[in-house]
């Protein structure tokens, strides 16, 4: 007899994750619309932007602007990914509580991604993350290409386990880890969960899936069978770049969610209000979103 | 240690359930067209038509033609749904090898649906099957409803039990058991297989899921680690309705697919043959399919 969780934690990304990839940029205004609706849908856990350098990533620029603009009001904790001590400044003068830092399980994908070997990105997120938590702010971490890695293939759970202990170890009080490309199976989600399981408790994990070959709430329900509480989701399973091969968006917060309301799993947000938000940035964006339950009509 | 089947088995059912609801009608060359193209991939099933009254789906009402246009030259094996003895009359005069009978573990479903009872449904099933069978001709047998039902919710699995027990004391050699609306989480997908389990073996039941709210993989990775190993779906997922409310679509076979192909299971099915077929009927129907591997980049 399976016991699910009473309660499961949703993290949107779809803010972050879901608009980097978007051939359309959005703009602040736009973006504070749709962060002020997945807040009032009731998630406690909002990326909401990244601290990268603007002209990389375009799509991201305006990390100040935005929570400028939010004001903090919201009910939800805000969070943001940070990629170096110059991000983490501009963080601060934010007053952004969370932070995010990123690193991967691929050599290859983490110096295409970031420009820096897993080791030298490790090493760079020591003082990054000491100086944040000296400034009361809290540290989730990353581990990209948590099972297949786009030019290395299939990745070995042990390098997925000893860079997930070190995150833990320069005090993250979360690792989210990320089957970037969506291209795992939930049977390869089981066999890393489990080595997981045996370092970590599941309550510190949490499990961010892509859907691109529609595995995704395959493998969040296996994680969920595991034990594990903490899921990753975009509004709308944005993150599908139309223009560019491939829809690798997340897998989509309306889904899980669906999959959690019908198990009888709290999780404190309305499917109503995702839908809203989702409404809305997929207007300010001009394109469907990939989600299922999304296309479904509302009650 | 799980051990997966070495071999599963696609029943290819787009050719019918994937085209009943679609609002433009498909010509009969361009059908056979798909048909072709299902073959050509390697599917050894193809549900091809149904000798439903003309006038009642429009969609379906070139059954002989289609058949006349393969004129029995194809490596897979053809079924076509037949709900009554006119329509099996239909059916013998083709020539086609195997046909299907349907009803619904839901009384209400069933009646909308097929205008009968349950119990009605397989009175009149008795004769009709006895008759094919006479014909040197083989039987399957649909369970529509088997979870949920959108006027009656969630269906007790003891119904399922007895309806399949009776369709195979028909002579039926397979039962397939569908989730129609796709609304069954796998936690619902294993309470009610596990029940089958108790009575049937497992190779002689086929899995129908539809993917309406994303559950559609999940659902069938559920079936497949209980041993399942007979799974229809619809080429690129057709059978969403573009302009009805909701996508209801079968699950796409080219996401069960993946999925088998990356757990190393033989399916005899090759990828890029069914990508040809999905895109194929996606430009005759003039949109976009469902399908998640569909959207990605072939190599």
């Amino acid at each position: 007899m399976t016991v699910f969780p009473k309660k499961v934690r949703i993290v949107e990304v779809g803010p972050r994750d879901g608009l980097q990839n978007q051939p359309r940029i959005v703009r602040t205004a736009a973006k504070a619309d749709f962060i002020r609706l997945l807040a009032a849908s009731g998630l406690e856990d909002i990326e909401v932007a990244s601290f990268v350098r603007p002209d990389r990533v375009p799509q991201l620029a305006d990390a100040e602007e935005i929570l400028a603009a939010l004001d903090g009001d919201l009910p939800a904790r805000l969070s943001a990914l940070v990629p170096n001590m110059k991000g983490l400044e501009r963080a601060i003068g934010t007053g952004i509580p969370r932070i995010a830092v990123l690193t991967a399980a691929s050599e290859t994908f983490n110096r295409k991604n970031i420009d820096m070997g897993v080791r030298e990105s490790l090493d760079q997120m020591g003082p990054l993350v000491a100086r944040a938590l000296r400034e009361g702010m809290s540290v989730r971490g990353y581990v990209s290409t948590g099972w297949v890695c786009p030019f290395e293939g299939t990745i070995d759970p042990d390098a997925v386990v000893r860079i997930v202990g070190e995150l833990f170890e320069l005090g993250v009080d979360e690792v989210s880890v990320g089957d970037t490309i969506g291209a795992a199976t939930p049977w390869q989600v089981e066999v890393t969960l489990e080595r997981l399981l045996e370092r970590f408790p599941p309550e510190n994990l949490a499990m961010h899936f892509h859907d691109t070959y529609g595995m995704a709430v395959a493998n969040a329900y296996q994680a969920l069978r595991m034990g594990f509480r903490t899921f990753d989701s975009s509004a709308g399973g944005l993150g599908g770049c139309p223009y560019a091969p491939g829809a690798m968006g997340n897998v989509a917060t309306e889904d899980l969610l669906y999959l959690f309301d019908r198990l009888g799993i709290e999780t404190g947000v309305r499917l109503a209000g995702i839908r809203r938000a989702s409404e809305h940035i997929a207007s300010v964006l001009g394109r469907k979103l990939p989600s299922r339950v999304l296309a479904t009509p509302s009650n």
